[in-house]
């Protein structure tokens, strides 16, 4: 655990949802001051994160692509898998501690929001009781999908309830049935699951389907009409609270 | 209902957290693009929304301040309060209209994300159906708050529940007992009773207490820490999912 030199700094940087002009001002600033930007990506496939950003990265930083592992064959709650993922991210934590101690301020970027369901948070706990941190907020993929498909999401009194498409059938069931408004992530092959919790609950006919947010080719409809085949991991469903309540103003 | 001249259009626009430099790149583009801004604020005092985004506003842009009427002296379920509410919306849709038929680009300013329990999205409902409409998400207040912490919320299968310190005591209670995180919202008052659910909860160990977000002397402490007494509306309390779950990667 060597000290750092004067400089050192780590910045967690959200590039928000997808459309490049949906950064910050100030993610903007931190990449172009940064001496080494950091992503995590699929071997072999290019960062999603990288192309939103790339445009604002300073002349001659240093690129640190960080590969996860394959690692499809395996269950993510087998203990194979989580052993090859903590030794990925224990790896990843020490070649960006590497820069850190050489006095290199280090942009690690994140998708969305970083400390909201980002892998930057594996490096965050890592990092940052030693080195430091500062963590740049950024527009989520879920902002981006509700404003795109125009809805308003929440408001008033409304508990909304962001539920991994992961989850049990009956389990989604009951969190949707209480929940006012809803954002369902993880969709992909969960997307059939989801449907008859949603039905279970009452709030099929309300749900919107999302597909590649602010992108190009993105686009919303409701869920009801979407076949029934699997979709993209990153599609988002939507059911809009607010709109629907009893005494909503409208 | 009088058809729109060519080129006006109405643009909800997230400004962010508080800290100006967190407002998106596309945010600033058309807040120098519109001909018009408007902003909603109590009356007499200054909009927070308008002081964040005020740098990017174009030379000689109309300001069209909304001021909410008073309405302190009534509950807000009155039916008294309900419909000055109302009525305060139906104006102001009126007074947009009427620049967006005359062919302006009017920007509405909306702290942190539009859609997400903004304001804006009562014009939105009332307009978007007559009017070319874009909704410019931004960062929320609760990214902000938990970037400024340094605190990752939700990892992996975490369920995150958005809560308003509004709600009854137990139902509170009950419900952050059944989330893996939480962030609540519409503190002030509420916090004493706040505290107390979690307790019920058994999650006050974990809560932090988090003040004016990402602006000049903000800041973060545990709930526990902190005197029982009443804080500012826009205060948040954060329940950290992640972190201390059974196989959390840490």
């Amino acid at each position: 655990m060597s000290a750092a030199i004067a400089g050192g700094c780590l910045i967690g940087v959200g590039v928000g949802p997808g459309d490049p002009e949906l950064m910050t001002l100030k993610a903007a600033r931190a990449l172009g001051e940064a001496d080494v930007v950091a992503y995590f990506a699929k071997r072999g496939k290019d960062s999603h994160a990288r192309a939103i950003a790339q445009a604002h990265f300073r002349a001659g930083a240093l690129e640190l692509p960080l590969d996860y592992p394959v690692t499809t064959e395996l269950h993510r709650h087998d203990e194979g898998y989580r052993s090859q993922i903590t030794g990925f991210y224990d790896d990843s934590a020490r070649l960006v501690a590497g820069h850190l101690d050489a006095g290199r301020k280090v942009a690690v970027l994140s998708e969305g929001d970083p400390l909201f369901y980002g892998s930057y948070m594996h490096l965050h706990v890592r990092l940052a009781a030693r080195y430091p941190t500062e963590v740049i907020p950024g527009v989520t993929g879920m902002s981006g999908c509700w404003s795109q498909a125009g809805t308003p999401i929440a408001q008033g009194d409304d508990v909304l309830s962001v539920l991994p498409g992961t989850l049990e059938e009956a389990e989604l069931a009951r969190r949707l049935a209480a929940a006012d408004a809803a954002v369902i992530m993880k969709v992909g092959r969960n997307l059939p699951k989801i449907r008859r919790a949603l039905e279970t609950a009452g709030r099929l006919d309300r749900a919107l389907y999302v597909e590649r947010g602010t992108m190009a080719g993105g686009g919303a409809m409701p869920l009801a009409a979407r076949g029934g085949e699997a979709a993209p991991y990153f599609a988002i469903v939507l059911v809009p609270g607010w709109q629907l309540r009893a005494g909503a103003d409208e």
